[in-house]
């Protein structure tokens, strides 16, 4: 399996295609329906028996033309900023405001209650954690402020929210990512700044000269827009009726080419049904690997998988998801009761001659997550390595370039096995 | 210690100065005597109580220019070959001839046995063993054909040794590394192709049409030039006279700016000094960071390094080499005996929170390997994650946008952790 994975593997060219050809692929956006159309063709080629599409309505925002510069005392500075998804932009009016640097949600409450937030442009200039050695526990916690900021900030009167990038990369790209609203509050914009721009503004403002700021967006949501989740699935020859799920998902931010995030988990699903058939293995149990579409800014095709399986009263063995990144892979986190942990833990000596170690973490996906809070499916999230990660997520970095040829392999190879064992062995 | 190097460790901002204001630095070059210079100007920045200079004498092999094309049937094609280090090149002359490709020893022995190598230029076109989960193995089989190819091809008579790349990157990138000659028999120019020009040659050959190639290449070896080993040490507050050596090595070839290769070693190592003395941390034993000089092309550092301690009756405890890329760390080899091994593996559970989990690999470093024949010194190696390191070694790849701050900076916490270790409890 690893040796037809790492030598005849086509998840790698996949991926070139996928990330050259298509490119990145919002939900709603015309390279979203090409992704969709690329999902169904790797889908056949790969050899599944049978490849359909799940409709779903999906959140359709795009981003327009955006501008931020300020003055500090007589000099002036222009940034390159990028709005963060979901953000309403400026209404074809410039907002004109100064600008006030917080860094935690207390020092957001304590200037919000003075009255010193009213009317600003409030900067988050919240920092992502080093320290933390699996980098996705500091990106919870920067991620919060992009995620609810704009409201937190709104609430005090801000006029517009501008973010630190939640990233480990000191350049001069920012970082998208998902925000939301709060319908009661004024929904003002919210917009990245690279890690570069964001030390530029903070050190003009420690300056206490006055510094003025003028910002333009045009982002919007339009109406909700059809889509598809992209299925394909080998039936097993013994319990074709237990399903196991494999999936990444198809949509990505507008920027860069959505490579790791998460091309990556889209192509190694792939790969595990090319696997199964290029080895000649057929699996005992049914094996599904689906393309979700937007995870990034709705979950609307996890949700809208799970309630189909619902609905088709499916059975759900188990469902796997890549969406971390193409990265050499180090474990598999298990989100399951604590005996499906146990069964799951005495195939450790299997995977580890592959680098693949580490089986502690309570870690699924989110499209998989829907299918856990419906059915109670236990859940398995692939682990790569997480230090390259927040260099490339939702930011211009994350391009094929970006990714290796061997350690996409690898996480492939790991999702196969941890598949070809539970369509063996069950759970 | 993991806050200290993940937060204000300074090993990626020194590899910064080391690629782009020194570069790459070949043994006996100008650079490599710069490369000197900033060794011991960041080693006592880094706190080092003492630093001083080894002289060697090291190999001083220079790269003049290279063509290589070649006709096939009507049409022509150029390459972009690059020479093996030590190679001599063509005495101002252009090798004009015709091209056999072989993939195996065997093969050399049979075609040559049947005099079908005799004046030809023999391209040996062996494949990277995409198989092996850890790529060393697989490029130790690669690098025995780049570093005795050319006296196999030699003794039947060849007038060149073209190789393909040992290399896991398929792009127009070749890459060098050490060859060696028999002075009993003729020394021809050995030559490196990109794995696309590999494929392109090889491609061309199966067409069984005339094909005829010119090669000219004005590499050759001087006398031997003077050069030094960097050494800083912190000395131990208790047993001073115990010396635990952490090295990398300072010299790189001619190609790209050695920043995998070994940069990261050397300012790893220096890390650990600067990790020390930023915590206040007085090692109970002498620590030495050593900036070996001259590994890829004759080891004469080690040697002399070794020598030294050998000479003075110095007592070393252990050494800890860095010389596998930047890469984030998955675990320490150890060569050393059983007992010894026990000793070390029991500080397992302190490193896996790092992800740092294998110390089954019987593992040192080139540099440090002749203490151990020299003194049966204990090595220790750090094993860091290997899926990437073929594609940039030896090669214009490597540089230092290669190397994530993240990964190389759990590199230098895993060196200073084994020290700091090392240095409490002895070994």
């Amino acid at each position: 399996m690893a040796d037809q994975i790492l030598e005849q593997g086509t998840c790698y060219d996949n991926l070139r295609v996928l990330c050259k050809e298509v490119g990145h692929r919002l939900s709603g956006s015309p390279q979203a329906e090409k992704a969709v159309q690329w999902g169904v063709k790797a889908l056949k080629a790969a050899g599944a028996d049978t490849v359909w599409l799940q409709e779903v309505k999906v959140p359709h925002w795009v981003r327009g033309p955006i501008s931020a510069s300020f003055t500090s005392g007589a000099e002036q500075f222009t940034l390159q900023p990028l709005a963060l998804g979901n953000s309403e932009g400026t209404n074809g009016q410039t907002i004109e405001a100064g600008v006030v640097e917080v860094s935690t949600w207390d020092e957001i409450k304590q200037l919000g209650a003075q009255g010193l937030l009213k009317d600003k442009i409030v900067f988050i200039n919240h920092r992502f954690n080093q320290k933390n050695i699996n980098t996705f526990f500091s990106y919870g916690d920067c991620a919060g402020y992009r995620v609810r900021g704009a409201i937190d900030v709104s609430r005090y009167g801000a006029k517009a929210m501008l973010l630190r990038s939640v990233s480990t990369k000191n350049d001069e790209h920012a970082h998208t990512g998902m925000m939301m609203y709060n319908d009661s509050l004024a929904k003002i914009p919210a917009i990245a700044l690279s890690l570069k721009d964001a030390d530029l503004l903070s050190q003009r403002l420690k300056l206490r000269m006055p510094l003025k700021m003028k910002l333009k967006a045009d982002c919007k949501m339009l109406p909700d827009a059809v889509s598809y989740n992209v299925v394909g699935e080998i039936r097993g020859s013994e319990k074709p009726e237990e399903i196991l799920t494999v999936g990444g998902h198809l949509d990505s931010w507008d920027v860069g080419e959505g490579a790791h995030d998460d091309g990556a988990g889209c192509v190694q699903s792939i790969e595990v049904l090319h696997t199964f058939k290029a080895m000649n293995l057929q699996p005992k149990r049914t094996i599904r690997a689906v393309l979700f579409m937007n995870e990034e800014n709705g979950a609307r095709g996890g949700r809208k998988y799970a309630e189909l399986a619902k609905t088709n009263n499916e059975k759900h063995l188990a469902a796997m998801e890549s969406d971390a990144g193409g990265f050499s892979p180090r474990g598999v986190g298990l989100e399951m009761s604590e005996a499906q942990k146990t069964s799951v833990r005495k195939w450790r000596h299997l995977l580890l001659p592959y680098g693949v170690y580490d089986f502690e973490l309570e870690e699924g996906g989110v499209d998989i997550s829907f299918l856990r809070k419906e059915m109670n499916t236990p859940l398995l999230g692939l682990l790569p390595d997480s230090q390259r990660y927040f260099d490339v997520h939702h930011s211009a970095n994350d391009v094929f370039e970006a990714v290796n040829e061997r350690e996409l392999k690898l996480g492939a190879l790991t999702m196969t096995a941890m598949m070809y064992l539970l369509s063996e062995h069950g759970l």
